[in-house]
């Protein structure tokens, strides 16, 4: 049962009364009614690759793990609709291959593919590398079915695009982070496959003039542009020194680095290849970049996106880091990447700061790295939780998340408390309460302090 | 006070201790707060012109209207993100034209746009012609405050475009029809104003065909098809006959007719009228319609469009009908109308259906229309609930909804119950205990005898 017991990160581990793998939701809704009944607390857990601990059960040994792993069925996709229905524990990239074979596209996408489920996806909202485009997993859910905490089947599998019946279930249970019930199936939007893409390697000067590209971009090319990501140039550095076959996709030197992706999913549409040149051409002249290159084959445009997924690897090479999935409105990201990151690092001297990631979303992976030849577990011991503080501080003067995409699970639940309004995580528990009288659902993750007794 | 007591039909109406303007939020929460200490129930009000009476106080004369309708002010638009914050009592369509002034759109528009407000708006999740393209209020609802039933603020108005911090309030306050908390602000989406469009009517032989028709339609145009509304031609007359002004089209008879709108709002995208041409030439040619035309000026697509929004008019001119906002998925409505229409017209002899409106999302208005020389009282009293009951019987085989669009309010809060799914309504009642437990927030409406005690 080990590889369950520990969270993805290595930093979380818990001991469980058994592990149930069910085959259908028949059996979930069989294993949470007993459960119910003798108040009995279940740990939903999909892939177990989740990066705030949601999965791993507290240490007292009275916790179930449920795993959804054998529930895998996928449905033909529709043909006049494009949904599809899919099981909760099937494997994302299982999905993506699934969904290929037969000629469309399901469009969410991150590093974890290999091993993230639905389930664990619509549970943390996950997000990843098409979000400005598609949206986060609430955008591609259609219909959802869950077993609640009393062992009821919740089933709104059917797609109804109005329906404006109350309060929406299905909105709770995305991003619920397993805290209200087991999600056991999803119908899932699924939209046309590409065509062609065109992938682009920009250097800039500053976030702020990554941003104006943003703009640029997005008021020209509109939801042809699937993909902005940014880099500091200390970002490809690491990459390029630890990743076997990478290397700068310019030559010119740039402090940060912007890889866009615009695509082409309709044959009404201009050639991808062809509409990038234009606007970079119009970018450059309107001093928008300092430089630019196109991948010029399909080669090309995976090794570009090579070096943006190897980042956290490359970064984890050069040394330990603390890492920081945070939010702030988008057109303030710059601002708090070129403000906060210099008073962090004359702060903590020695420390470094690494800002990457999703900026057209207002979304970055903020690290900051230890400062070179320190004893790592008197750093994690002394400084580590400060600089954390900090951050998570200063996301909160910008009105920010300091859970972009990831969630809360166990691991930020303190934070949250700390630094959320007190409105919020009374609502917060006021729902978990009303949907988990007995407290039996993934308790002590997400919701703070989440009473558990019936008198409340 | 009288007009603040019925509600837009007329079917309702109710008394009311006081009605109370307040002009910002503090005094809103002043209010509540007041309220919350002395029990008071308190009803919200933005324009008054929902369908389903969920602004009507009930005959007690101890509830309290709270309008927003002071609350007007409209921020100007972020240049840079396209968001802007208004207050909840703003009417939608002095909105539309705050926004066209500055060179961009509001797409969400309905019938009811002189009167409707921001907060009644986002409180029925309000649909309209432009969701097939642009969704329902919940999609272009950035950020909302609101002060909850014990007074409190919620303050959710910077928007994040990524925040995973569990259960979204917003979703809640969304369609909560006022019962969880007044809305008193919100940061709305504005999208690209129109550079041009095109406006087509179609005749077809059937639902079925139009539904066809549209799936062509949506794979070869994308999202620059904005509007699809289908009507039987028994539409078309009253409308002809009844409304001033206003002609069939085409001069070939049809059994039942198509509205489309293709729109450009990228320079980068093909004039509106080719485009649209070439797409009914090959639909024709597909077999896919009978015949169609383009609105050869701005005059004439608005006179298209002036029979679609004439219909309810035209109907109630016509004769007495009782009406029903349904959704099924998008994929059986056609042949809903067409298998369920004969049923009804067979089984209340002299009855007529009359099924329009918005197939592209699966939701029509379908009518029943009274037998012609019926004694009106008589049928209200005898076949009307009967054949308002079969509707929602056969809607809930469908699986589908019996309120698309509009809400439960009080109109359909027995037909909900009846027909829902006692897991949804259990899930409801607990949802609304637990953020509304003295229950003062509109009770009555939405909730299906929801529990009011401080017990449970
Ligand atoms: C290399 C790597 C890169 C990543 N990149 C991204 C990224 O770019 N963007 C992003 O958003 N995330 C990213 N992630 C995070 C991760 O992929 C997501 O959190 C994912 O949703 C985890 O899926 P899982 O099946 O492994 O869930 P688990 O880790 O098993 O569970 C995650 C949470 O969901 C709950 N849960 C799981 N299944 C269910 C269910 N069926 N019903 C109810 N609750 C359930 C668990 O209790 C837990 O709280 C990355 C992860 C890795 C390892
Ligand atoms: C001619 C006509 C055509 C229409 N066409 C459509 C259509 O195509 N699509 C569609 O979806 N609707 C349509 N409607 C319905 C109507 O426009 C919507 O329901 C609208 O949202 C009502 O807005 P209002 O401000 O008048 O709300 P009200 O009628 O005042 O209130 C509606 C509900 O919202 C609550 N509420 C109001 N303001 C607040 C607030 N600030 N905070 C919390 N709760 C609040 C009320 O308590 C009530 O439950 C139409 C109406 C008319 C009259």
């Amino acid at each position: 049962m080990a590889p369950w017991l520990t969270d993805w990160r290595g930093r979380f581990t818990g001991r469980a009364a058994a592990l149930v793998s069910p085959e259908n939701s028949a059996q979930v809704a069989h294993v949470v009614g007993i459960c119910a009944r003798h108040r009995i607390a279940i740990v939903p857990q999909g892939g177990n690759s989740g990066m705030v601990a949601g999965a791993t059960p507290d240490d007292s040994g009275e916790q179930i793990i449920v795993s959804l792993r054998r529930m895998n069925r996928i449905d033909p996709i529709d043909s006049e609709t494009g949904l599809l229905r899919c099981e909760a524990g099937v494997i994302l990239q299982n999905l993506h291959e699934a969904v290929a074979r037969q000629g469309r596209r399901f469009p969410l996408t991150l590093g974890g593919k290999g091993s993230a489920t639905i389930g664990g996806l619509v549970s943390t909202n996950a997000g990843g590398t098409q979000v400005l485009r598609h949206g986060t997993m609430r955008n591609l859910i259609a219909g959802i079915e869950a077993i609640l905490p009393d062992g009821s089947l919740y089933d709104a599998m059917i797609p109804l695009k109005k329906d404006n019946r109350g309060y929406e279930l299905k909105h709770l249970l995305i991003g619920g982070e397993g805290t209200i019930g087991i999600v056991t199936a999803a119908v899932v939007q699924t939209v046309p496959a590409l065509l062609d893409r065109c992938v682009m390697w920009v250097g800039v000067d500053s976030p702020v003039q990554a941003y104006h590209l943003l703009l640029f971009m997005q008021a020209r090319a509109r939801d042809r542009l699937e993909g902005f990501e940014i880099l500091p140039n200390r970002a490809l550095d690491a990459v390029t020194q630890h990743i076997p076959g990478t290397r700068a996709p310019l030559d010119t030197a740039h402090k940060w680095h912007v890889l866009m992706e615009l695509v082409q999913d309709d044959p009404a549409q201009s050639a991808p290849a062809e509409r990038a040149s234009d606007l970079l051409e119009e970018a450059i002249q309107s001093g928008l970049m300092e430089n630019a290159t196109l991948a010029s084959s399909e080669a090309q445009a995976d090794a570009f996106w090579k070096i943006r997924d190897s980042i956290a690897e490359a970064e984890r090479a050069a040394g330990p880091a603390l890492q920081h999935d945070i939010s702030v409105p988008v057109d303030a990201m710059a601002k708090f990447i070129e403000l906060e990151s210099p008073v962090i690092e004359r702060q903590w001297p020695g420390s470094l700061t690494v800002a990457f990631g999703h900026m057209g979303d207002g979304n970055i992976h903020f690290h900051v790295k230890a400062p070179p030849g320190v004893d790592v577990s008197q750093w994690h011991a002394s400084d580590a939780k400060a600089i954390t503080a900090h951050v998570y501080d200063r996301v909160a003067a910008y009105h920010g998340s300091l859970s972009a995409e990831h969630g809360i699970g166990q691991a930020k639940i303190a934070e949250f408390e700390r630094l959320s309004n007190p409105v919020r995580i009374a609502s917060l528990r006021a729902i978990k309460n009303a949907l988990d009288p007995l407290g039996i659902m993934n308790p002590g993750k997400l919701v703070p302090l989440a009473k558990v007794t019936m008198s409340d």
